[in-house]
């Protein structure tokens, strides 16, 4: 089974070097208690909740989890970044079916450490530099808890009225750090709501700007409905226009280089809706977007909003990763002209450290209820209480605070990029704006094929160490590699390992004498 | 903004009776430490992780977590089970933005309990028998402290290939104690997959028969596509037909009645295709549900699937809540024929305690990958690592208590049903299969308006004092109410409010009454 399942960008993928299973080992349990009660349950009934046993079994899960994030910076020989596991390795490590009776959580937690630890690929490490980052943080994991702690269904105002209400103020909350347009508020024409993913945001937004048109025009014009975005939008795009029923070639990712450091021209943009027009399409959507997934190209919002707005096109901005930088003045302009979209994304767990599927959508709202109901503002009926945990990470650090973990991260980018830069056997490719470097081993006599060939033979050597674990991409043919900062836990140190990078080596040299470079260095 | 918003049957609201805000008092809050830190962080930088920080932060919202717990069965008077605020309560509760600077977990945790609780539905507390449950337990919920420790994004297998390889071995020890046949078994022709919700699993699979009929058929005959199910079923299933493009008038809704319970007549379903045919329409998907949210009613499976297989339609079955209960033999009969289904799906955050976003959905897979990647078979990209709660909710239970759990929930409804039976002033409507009971006052001199009237009464008079919480559903156009049976604390106390319920009095009396008799009796 499978649908909708596109690949408009190259980072989906990266090399895997399997060579055998590693224990992740050196995790200290500090269960030595609790198995009494549990093993005792093959005589005495047990409850599916009992408060002290809870206490007393979370306290070692909070031991467990805390001795995993001071291992992975103080043991990290234990834990390779890119899990070295080959595929199938679990099958024959577990049984074939659940137990009738029991296990004691001890049993449990020595599974983990022993079997699921080599098969994680530990986005949280401090060398973690892959695709974007999902960051967590020591707030966002105490909201996670406490919504899993109350675990209650918030899909309508009344079945949990706190978690309508916390959600409406939270994202008024971070719509005014962001400076977004008052439509976009509760306390104007508009509101937001916290996606699970930046996926499911552009999918609801699709379908509601398709209902708006088909309302409009007559549900018979589904196949003349078109679509716009760059080729260099996220694979969710097309996903979510093709859940939609638009029909596939009925999608136009205009094409981008490196002249706009891969940004939409908006030129490209007029024409293809002047084409189309001509042709008898019906122009309905454009996604923008504001740091895409493949290297953090900037789409022009202000043109491109001009466009939309003469056309009457809902414009959506999909600013997964770099929308949480905009809460700092200094990267705010890369927004300007967000007053003229329909609807505004980004994912809060991505670097703003909330913790996964936690991934706010402001729109304009047309007509408003006494009570919100937000069953209607996305794909399922149920949903979680996730708005405790951005409350709880805006309230914990401050915006402060997380103004300046992202300022650092950036730093940390800018180091590396100038390591790079001045080696002259790489270059970096597309222009920062973040904390994303794209670069690559430059070519040998022009030969591309071969310059290729070599980025990925260091991608595939960089990664098989464990020691950090990089991604790569597709620019206008290229083979690019990636290096985006934005774990929790990374520091300077971690980001070093390039420093002194050694010349006129083939690849595999070269990695081995990168890591020479120890993070001590 | 609302697209695709469906209300296919009658439980998605209930009767609000607000009468001002209540403080939850009796929250412990046993966070005595962890605020100097956390207040010299105005001088001393934070860091977004900190391992240490984590643990003593983690002990304190691990015993505030065991405190809620333990208060909601020791001093069930502080927590209304269905919240009593009125719209727009805490606004004035929190500030207009985000801080600065960072607040202490103390202050956080205070405002918890004074500003969130008030408006907090307690789907935990032992007097929750409204809709259907949301079951948590502490597996469950250490599973989830874990996956948010972890924090992996398993889309594709390498960038986490335990978070792949557990979901399908975790989902095929499930298919075994579900007996689902081998083609959905990852040894056999098939597999499973975690979805968020049911709504999200209904979604996937009529997408992916929805494009596995256009491929066959051609993609311009999308509007001659027809889906069926029954009247009674959940309303994602409309929701995603109309996500998916299927015309609103393509959505045959097949009425049924008290003569079947509530479920699909065969018959009915093959005079639906055969006069569909004759119309030129393209039957091809048919929702069938085990256990529907009305009524839990069943639709008989074994003649549904030859209907199926005969006209070459996918059968998808729902069994969203009573699909757990398959897990015990005596139950596994309602989803005898499921061999002729093209999909199954279960919430396994219903009534197998995993807590929430846990759906798994099995389905036939034509062509496999040396490795899954799972990415392709959800709406999203992005995934938890949710194997992990499963796999811990079946070691740490076992099957036999899990089992046991739902024989007790189903004991305590039956018990229900019976105090009902014996009260000439009420009827049990549905025959209860499970452990949910629909039941009313019976009308007096046959006037059902009046009937229905003083059933709404009862509902809000139980509700709005706070002490039980039950939901209401529409049958045949009576208003009836629910009685379900499903929270994790449950016992059998607090079931028996309706003991020696009173005869001969208007409602409202009737409840004074009832309440007399408290959980102690």
């Amino acid at each position: 089974m499978e649908f909708g399942n596109g690949n408009g960008t190259g980072t989906d993928n990266c090399n895997c070097n399997g060579n055998g299973i590693r224990n992740g080992n050196g995790i200290g349990n500090g269960n030595g208690n609790g198995n009494e009660k549990v093993k005792g349950a093959n005589v005495i009934k047990m409850k599916p909740m009992d408060s002290e046993l809870l206490r007393e079994q979370g306290h070692i899960m909070v031991d467990f989890i805390a001795d995993y994030y001071r291992d992975l910076q103080d043991s990290p020989q234990d834990f390779p970044v890119l899990s070295q596991v080959q595929p199938g390795y679990l099958r024959d490590m577990l049984p074939n079916s659940a137990p009738d009776q029991p296990e004691s959580l001890n049993e449990l937690l020595d599974d983990v450490t022993k079997k699921i630890m080599p098969g994680i690929t530990h986005w949280q490490s401090p060398s973690y530099f892959a695709y974007y980052a999902s960051s967590t943080s020591v707030a966002g994991f105490l909201g996670e808890m406490l919504n899993a702690g109350l675990s209650v269904v918030g899909f309508t105002w009344q079945t949990s009225p706190a978690a309508t209400e916390l959600e409406i103020i939270v994202l008024d909350w971070l719509a005014k750090l962001l400076q977004l347009p008052d439509h976009f508020l509760s306390t104007g024409h508009g509101g937001g709501v916290i996606q699970g993913t930046g996926c499911e945001a552009v999918l609801v937004v699709v379908l509601a700007a398709r209902d708006r048109i088909l309302k409009q025009v007559g549900k018979t014009v589904l196949p003349q409905l078109v679509v716009y975005a760059s080729d260099q939008t996220h694979s969710s795009f097309r996903k979510a226009c093709l859940i939609g029923g638009i029909h596939e070639d009925n999608i136009r990712l205009l094409r981008t280089d490196s002249s706009t450091n891969y940004g939409l021209l908006p030129e490209s943009l007029e024409e293809a809706i002047s084409h189309d027009l001509a042709k008898g399409f019906i122009p309905f959507f454009i996604c923008a977007t504001v740091g895409t997934t493949s290297s953090a190209a900037v789409d022009p919002l202000v043109p491109l909003g001009k466009i939309a707005k003469k056309y009457g096109i809902w414009m959506h901005v999909d600013a997964a990763y770099a929308g949480n930088a905009c809460i700092c003045p200094e990267y705010r302009k890369f927004i300007d002209g967000v007053e003229n979209a329909d609807s505004f994304n980004m994912n809060a767990h991505k670097w703003l450290f909330a913790n996964q599927t936690c991934s706010p959508l402001w729109v304009k709202v047309s007509e408003k209820d006494a009570v919100v109901n937000y069953k209607d503002w996305q794909i399922s009926l149920s949903r979680r209480f996730r708005s405790l945990k951005l409350w709880m990470v805006l309230r914990l650090y401050g915006s402060e605070n997380l103004r300046n973990f992202i300022r650092e991260h950036v730093n940390l980018a800018k180091q590396f990029e100038d390591y790079v830069t001045q080696d002259p056997h790489f270059e970096v490719v597309t222009t920062r704006y973040f904390s994303l470097v794209c670069f690559r081993l430059v070519p040998v006599d022009g030969d591309e094929d071969k310059c290729n060939q070599r980025n990925r033979e260091l991608l595939a050597a960089i990664n098989s160490t464990g020691k950090i674990f990089i991604s790569h991409t597709a620019l206008s043919g290229q083979f690019i590699l990636r290096f985006a900062v934005g774990a929790p836990l990374t520091e300077e140190k971690h980001g070093r390992l390039y420093k002194n990078m050694p010349l006129n080596l083939p690849a595999t040299a070269i990695v081995k004498n990168i890591l020479k470079e120890t993070v001590e260095n």
